[in-house]
């Protein structure tokens, strides 16, 4: 509201200051005296000085520029870090790259792998989880049946000169972004009408983002060329299975179809019984059409997906209790309809008052947050978000985004839908074979149904031709409806009847059609599971760590600023760095022993024995956010370092390896270890 | 030898029964005595007798086939095992499947992932590899430059009339396999030729394996239809990268590429210093033509793999001394090539004996006997196969396959080969950026470089237009010939010179080149590192390890046989089960009790609370692998069953998570509890 009324202020001012101008410059003109022109100058400058607050009062309202060029300057200094030491890279960048293609280097690499080791822990041990490891070429018949074939698509835009591609929200995305911005002259209608079109630019049809790309004129970034009409292109990299040519295959877009398509034998290895989860890691791929930020969009990435298949009528989940009592950031669908922010909800009161649609869904929306906050991402900037009803897929029951913040804003990392039962159904129509659960009943069950038997013979004499219309309409009827017609047919011997099929009324009497309910035994029920998607992406959650866990702090000495990463030891590359103090071969051999218990516990570590300054030394492995130093400065006892604090304790050379374990494990925290060994000060090393 | 006499006795002996049944026949048709007749008869009875006696030595000569048979009806019991238990089952089977292409499901999901785990703590842990993570899809020009565009073919024959597509060399070796296995009657040097063709097979061309096709007249196997001529089809799966179909891309072969393109920042990062290795771990892919034998030829499959950099004048290996003891069977080129088997064959006697080329290979060879024997393959049904000669690629300095025995003969594993400096020179070159290393030396040294300067005047006035290919020549003489010219035109004035571009000899005169030798101060060596590569096919190994795990035994009570898969805890897909002896809520508390505390020790556990027996539920989970039972029998103590000895040892229910842990974790072996814990006996139980 500020900013509209802002907006409104600033173009009337506008307008003030080019009417006071004219009168200045008339007065100038018609020769008027010094003393009117004077003093028409100064009306005209008290609006221009009006104008230019309000010009700050509005670039202020519109989000400090300041704001998003610290964030710019955060994430560079982030990235230089990243790249510099190898976290990652450009792949194939000695042939000059490939948009949306990364390398992840040694520390990077051992991130994402720790990364994946604790979700497999988290999820798959914890829960018992089925985990399977399908291929990611694919048949086009599966990514018929999901949908992807047809519907896996972006709006594309060419250069009608060069050919280049773009991606049609984006450029309208950019252009109204950009207008909103650096454009205050625009009026607040024009503003309102811009954001309008950033709200609902997900829901726009190709014709609709023609007409608006042609209506602002919108060319070519590069070349400010015309561009071509909107056409959907597939997202999948299509390839050919086999050596014929004639069977077209994909790199999957997701690794879920994998699991749904083993259904059956899944759920016969889980002894027939519902509910049970099934796990997948492994790559999926979407040629992108222009891939931006990084790591955030690329072409080949590490999805972990969870399908929960559940009884849709037992949506409940037994392990619910352990995580009711969470309270985290939550945007439920109201909030972002009514312009509020996120707030901090119990998860318990989200699900009880059906904010979250059912148990198990609130289930994992609490795994996820445990998850995610266990990595080392900040509590403060990690929210679950509810779709809105218009980006829901029509089958899903209901479906909650976990966003982290970053420098781009917030990014979606973990989707927890509730995907209902889509996609076995979408199989079992396409494949023929029936991917259902049964619910044996302790005993048969005697249910009632509705038997609804048009009488063909008086039907066919009353309405000829239209008879199989009326016929069809008849069996049509729910219960409701059979049960009224019975009713009145028996009170009154006829009825009126829709037909739609016929668009008109017919009159049915009563020895047209017999309506009764019937007694039957049933021994089971048969049913298509609903399924509880989270979906993980390992390469963005990975990034955002990396942001959250950066930070700068100034050397002791010097000015320099020093770069951190805060890695818990669960999520670090290394785990421990080994320094012999000075240059020395009683230290080195003492080093390389504790090196050699270390890889006897399985800690990734690394020795140095250079003859770099200690300083120097622990700032390198800081960059690499080595949690633990052990530097050996004596034959006995050694010192070891804690990243963030910069405390040491002593200990002796044969306690080193087992002390750092036991803090990398979890068996004790580094306040425990520091209470009961001697502190070691050093001042001058660092 | 024997097989070769046997087959020319066979076809004798087949003569003479045909000459001695046309000698019956004749006297037949000339009404001869029946006495003579009688005589006649009893020849050929004993001439056939003698040929069924020379065909039984053949084919037990041969190999026996109740051998092949016994080998066939093993892996039918392994495979039903492995599918029926959902280790594995083919991709996407409700759509029909696809060849070559195989889902794991969760135990088999399990082996694999628990594999790769012991990969990592084996090879890059405790060797400080640089472990990185690049993608699949890769352009052309990387694939360019390292051959594969233009060399990753198969030989391809199309069925002229359906257009079905084979491998030519399976044809002509299935031919040729069947032939000498079940045709007894073809001559000696008619076997020999065929196996002459099979020796051959990997090295025939084109047009060697179209002709040979043709002479043994082999048609299309389903139809008998003719078959087009061979033709190289590649084998890499093709896409196309981003939106404008201009850029063609190919999911990787290897995952060693990737590690390749980066050597120039892999090496700064490893301090500018060799060597160093860097691992990756990761899918590949091969659009094979037919793919056969299961989980050992398919279309994906994941690769861990090796790039050891080295300097090549430098492959002595610190940690070398730590596997020198090792024997294991090894299979040299010599014993190869006369005939002789794998024999057991110390590391050290290989490597000083220069059987294998340098310490380095040599040490990795010792360790990938480690790991794959850790992983419970069996070391008498694995070797270290060296490469003949015309196996090898042109560059590579040696090369030995770690060969394991299954039902399907011997199959390549792991392939460990010196590649000498043959990928960085190709990237190198075609990237344009050099990926060499360097060597400082201590002080800058004096050495002496050849200086060949052509006199250009001299050279143009006796030569004319072939000037420039006789100045070519001159400067690429090496020292000998260049320091020999030089001798010869200081005591002759002329020389001879052959100039292979002209086919020539042309006279040089001592007034057109000058040859000497200059002295330069050098301060580095600058050199491509040479390249040492263990590369593992994972879903290979595992599938051996399938087969070398496998045993049956006989249940106690009933002749029932039991299905057992002796996996060593490290590789187990699930290490523990608990089970309730009997349905009772107060044994389900304490079973869930242990459970819970088995997830806390991150040990991967399934609880069966179902009403089956005891005997029937420990037969279920030996299908599986699982090594460990714990049975709830009472409030306060339960058992711990070992898989393979079926022993039983009585615990506290406090103490069996912790005595399991131990186990798994290799702190104490099964024998140690078995000597410290009561025992428990339980004839009935199995």
């Amino acid at each position: 509201m500020a900013e509209e009324s802002l907006r409104q202020a600033f173009v009337e001012k506008q307008a003030a200051v080019d009417a006071q101008g004219d009168v200045v410059r008339r007065l100038k003109e018609a020769g008027a005296l010094k003393q009117e022109i004077d003093a028409a100058i100064e009306v005209l400058d008290g609006l221009k000085l009006q104008k230019s607050s309000i010009e700050e009062q509005l670039q202020a309202a519109l989000g400090s520029n300041d704001g998003a060029a610290g964030r710019e300057a955060f994430r560079q200094a982030v990235v230089n870090t990243l790249e510099r030491r190898f976290f990652y890279t450009a792949s194939f960048k000695i042939y000059r790259g490939v948009a949306g293609l990364y390398d992840y280097g040694p520390p990077g690499c051992a991130v994402k792998s720790n990364v994946l080791a604790f979700w497999r822990q988290h999820f798959v041990i914890e829960e018992n989880m089925l985990e399977v490891d399908c291929p990611c070429v694919t048949p086009e018949i599966v990514l018929k049946a999901s949908g992807h074939v047809d519907k896996f698509t972006d709006l594309m835009v060419k250069d009608e000169k060069t050919g280049t591609c773009y991606r049609a929200d984006h450029l309208l995305k950019d252009f109204c972004n950009d207008k909103l911005q650096k454009d205050l002259s625009i009026s607040a209608e024009k503003a309102a009408e811009l954001k309008h079109v950033l709200a609902v630019l997900d829901d726009l049809s190709a014709e609709e983002l023609g007409s608006k790309i042609k209506e602002y004129g919108i060319t070519a970034p590069d070349t400010k060329n015309p561009l071509s009409d909107p056409y959907p292109f597939n997202l999948m990299f299509q390839t050919s299975i086999g050596p014929s040519g004639l069977s077209p295959g994909y790199m999957r877009p997701e690794t879920a179809q994998g699991i749904f398509v083993n259904f059956k034998d899944l759920y016969y290895y889980n002894g027939n019984k519902l509910p049970f989860a099934a796990a997948q890691i492994g790559q999926a791929f979407r040629n992108e059409i222009s891939p931006r930020q990084s790591l955030l969009r690329v072409r080949e990435f590490t999805l972990a997906e969870i399908e929960h298949f559940v009884d849709p009528e037992h949506k409940e989940h037994p392990k619910y209790c352990e995580v009711e009592n969470l309270e985290f950031l939550m945007f439920p669908r109201e909030e972002q309809m009514s312009g509020q922010s996120a707030k901090k909800i119990r998860l318990a009161v989200a699900v009880s008052e059906g904010i979250v649609n059912n148990q198990t869904l609130g289930y994992f929306i609490g795994r996820v947050y445990l998850f995610l906050t266990g990595l080392g991402i900040d509590k403060n900037r990690l929210r679950f978000r509810q779709h809105l009803a218009n980006e829901m897929a029509h089958y899903a029951a209901d479906c909650w985004d976990a966003e982290i913040e970053c420098s781009y804003g917030w990014i979606e990392c973990v989707g927890i839908a509730d995907r209902s039962a889509y996609d076995l159904r979408a199989h079992s129509d396409k494949s023929g074979v029936p991917l259902v659960a049964h619910e044996k009943f302790p005993e048969p069950i005697e249910v009632e149904k509705l038997v609804i038997a048009p009488v063909k013979k008086e039907l066919g004499l009353s309405f000829k031709g239209n008879q199989k219309m009326v016929i069809e309409a008849l069996e049509a009827m729910n219960e409701e409806e059979a049960m009224k017609m019975k009713a009145d047919l028996d009170s009154k011997g006829e009825v009126d009847f829709y037909v739609c099929t016929l668009g008109e009324n017919v009159v049915i009497k009563k020895n047209m059609v017999s309506i009764s309910k019937e007694k039957k035994k049933e021994h089971q029920r048969v049913f298509t599971p609903s399924v509880i998607e989270p979906s993980f992406g390992i390469g963005r959650i990975v990034y955002c760590l990396f942001e959250h866990s950066f930070y700068v702090r100034s050397s002791k000495v010097g000015d320099e600023q020093l770069n951190v990463f805060r890695f818990p030891p669960l999520v670090a590359p290394i785990k421990c760095t080994v320094f012999p103090l000075v240059q020395n071969d009683k230290y080195n051999e003492k080093a390389k022993e504790i090196a050699k218990s270390l890889t006897e516990a399985a800690i990734s570590h690394k020795i140095d024995i250079t003859g770099t300054s200690i300083g120097k030394r622990y700032a390198r492995t800081d960059e690499l956010g080595v949690p633990f130093a052990i530097t050996v400065d004596s034959e006995e006892s050694v010192t070891i370092r804690e990243r963030d604090s910069k405390d040491q304790i002593r200990v002796t050379v044969e306690e080193a390896a087992s002390v750092v374990k036991s803090v990398i494990y979890g068996q004790r925290t580094w306040e425990d270890v520091w209470s009961r060994f001697p502190h070691h000060s050093s001042e001058s090393t660092e």
